[in-house]
């Protein structure tokens, strides 16, 4: 490996070319056995520090950040927006700069305004990892799901996948739509016309309104859950009328690749965007999703937290596996 | 030590014989010298992932899992049902797989529902420990009681224990009479008729009414916490009269065996089920408990985590010394 | 260093000398580097245990104790106040002895009534360091502002410091001026009258109502954080009548010390009691005092938890180093 990941943060998908994307995903090739041995754990980033700072709730990305530094070794402390200086009236970027005063090596940021990562990245001198923003990006998630199309298809390129389900509100939508259409892959998006954004022909994707023309001959069904609070804002009708006309079930797959896959950022609501059946089907890959979402971040905290930079990069590589 | 460990869980007491229990105990007189050595920490699960997940809150349960983890030198994390996925909508089972894609080695649970630990344990690959389920189960403190009973009488045979207060909405109750009557100890239930449960006989023990009788001879007296939430049920008069008729004071203790020791789970209501002065006498063992739990832990978790399977037993156990 | 630091507990200013102060700064002269190097960490305290017991809520002290735990090697456990056994009805002493029962080396406890760890201090045998209590004490706060002075003057005798705001209700306030007084220099109280407590002139402290007064020729600037929760209470007028009258900017430097510096606890209120410009500027510290907040908080830590009396003291010192 000789490219070098040259990044600070890690902040949308759009930053990163596919050299970038492709060097994460080899490194969590790696970081997916540490998990799996019996004893889950390297060094790698043993006397680095890794603050999660959650101002949205979020069981499964904060525990698997908070997993994936524990298994380099680093230290990681768990700070949540309830209770925090910031309900005292403190600023966010003063939040974050008495954080940053405490010398973490990454600041992984979850928040409800968009933005919010990027703008404290710019101002801060330790790496800020975006654990998803409002409804703008979700980069280790759409990292962690192009792990398992490469892992099931090797390859990101020449694929169908169809993203189906509320996507104006969605930032794994976009992050995924970006980071397949970097590899030529084709991005389908499907959904009702009041959550479909008015800019969606500029994420490289074709837009559909039909469950069934969308997942015509698709490699990848990516499904997304659908937020309760949407419903009082009008933007839905019921839930069993959403369930009807753009809940997935095995037969929709009918008409997908022999070789489809299914996949779902979770939490799911089984019954409404998915099929109970499906969700346990096979073709249903979510669950390897969510494990490989502790090596894909186990990945990113490596190279932006790893003092490669005055190393061998091989070397590195290889301490890390 | 040529028994070995077989279980893949820690359920409850019923799935445990003899053998067992004193394989537990037997490694809990190990590791309770670890927590009072200067360096309080063994490197027995390095590399294991612990999760906590509780659904209800617990200061002592969840601390006491949590240092017994980190003294194991495992790593923990902790899961709170508040702000989970749960309260997204998503059923229990999907947060448990979720978590378990993430490869932990042990799943610590509370939840208030009796049966959750076992159902999520028939389907996960990991360890699961219930750490007190409804008014189902609660293991590790019935071990941690009969630690402390056994490291006091040197048996936990042909004793007679009491168990006093709201025995029908608690599962430290059936844990405990269900452990000492394994052992062919005389177990007491006493309490009011409305907090009686209809199958006490079932339990293995005698019922009493009356304090006075259950508390003749008695060796172990082990106290209850009045859960104040009952109090709204019509189940319990006030809190004074509940007091006047069960509360326990070194007065009671006079028809005790003279050797007889003070028990209470914690944490006491001090006037109500307990006279505060006795709370603090030397036949309190109320502390000497929670020093336990931490020990009894350790052992669960080392007996659940550890790759004993593959070693000698014998060998494995001293490592841990 | 031939003095040794004999306290088993830190719980006010008061109760240290001017030697115990300075050795506390000693090492924390050494503790800060740490934070600084690629590998954040020393094995200093391996195997001991700190519990954080926050029962009111705390970003930045909370997470300070914990890294300076956690870069010590130490195990830490985290315990909130809410959901905590308190408020299932269990007194602050019986909580505490149940955590004491785990065998920690060090309890940090952050309580809203004053006294509280002194009170439990009395009644365990492990280290407490009192992390604020009501409007009492907060001296690991005390003695950061102490190294931030000492780093920049290299002294803290024959300064002249300013203290502005809340007085009445700082525990921040009354740690400050005890500890700089005992070093010979000079302190000024400055705010509104509401806001003085009667027994300001005990503090061994200058009394000012105006603000322009009290900042003539100072050295240090020290503001207060206002709490919005007293304008309820009819102590304040406006929040912008106090801006206006109390909250210092740039011009009021003027008048200063031409080396003045501005310090600030946090979390601040940018535009009532400091001018946003004058936190942005070269002469605020602010952030210098969150980084040695980690660095003294590890020296206090070190110097109560390592089992130094065993040891040569230089040779303790040393491998902190």
């Amino acid at each position: 490996m000789t490219c070098l990941f040259t990044h600070d943060h890690l902040l949308s998908i759009e930053q990163l070319d596919c050299d970038d994307i492709t060097q994460i995903l080899d490194a969590s090739e790696s970081f997916i056995h540490v998990s799996r041995r019996p004893v889950r754990k390297v060094p790698t980033l043993r006397g680095k520090t890794i603050i999660n700072m959650f101002f949205e709730d979020s069981t499964r990305t904060r525990t698997s950040f908070e997993l994936a530094g524990k298994r380099l070794s680093a230290d990681v402390v768990n700070v949540s927006g309830k209770g925090s200086s910031v309900s005292k009236g403190e600023s966010l970027m003063d939040t974050c700069r008495t954080l940053e005063a405490m010398r973490p090596d990454v600041v992984v940021m979850r928040h409800p305004a968009s933005g919010a990562p990027e703008y404290v990245a710019k101002r801060v001198s330790c790496s800020v990892i975006n654990g998803g923003d409002g409804a703008h990006a979700h980069p280790t998630q759409a990292l962690l799901d192009a792990y398992m199309i490469r892992h099931r298809f090797g390859t990101l390129s020449g694929l169908r996948v169809a993203i189906c389900g509320d996507i104006s509100h969605s930032r794994v939508a976009r992050s995924n739509a970006t980071l397949l259409s970097k590899f030529g892959s084709e991005v389908r998006l499907c959904g009702p016309r009041t959550l479909m954004p008015s800019h969606a022909e500029s994420l490289n994707a074709r837009i559909y309104y039909d469950l069934r023309e969308a997942l015509l001959d698709v490699d990848v069904i990516m499904l997304l859950r659908i937020q309760h609070e949407r419903l009082s804002g009008a933007l839905l009708p019921t839930l069993r009328e959403y369930a009807r006309t753009y809940g997935v079930s095995a037969k929709h797959l009918e008409s997908a690749s022999e070789r489809a896959i299914v996949m779902h950022p979770g939490p799911m609501n089984r019954g409404v965007e998915i099929h109970s059946a499906l969700a346990d089907d096979d073709r249903s890959v979510i669950l390897d999703q969510v494990e490989a979402g502790v090596a894909v971040r186990m990945a990113v905290l490596y190279l932006l937290a790893k003092d490669i930079r005055e190393k061998n990069p091989e070397q590195a590589a290889a301490s890390a596996g």
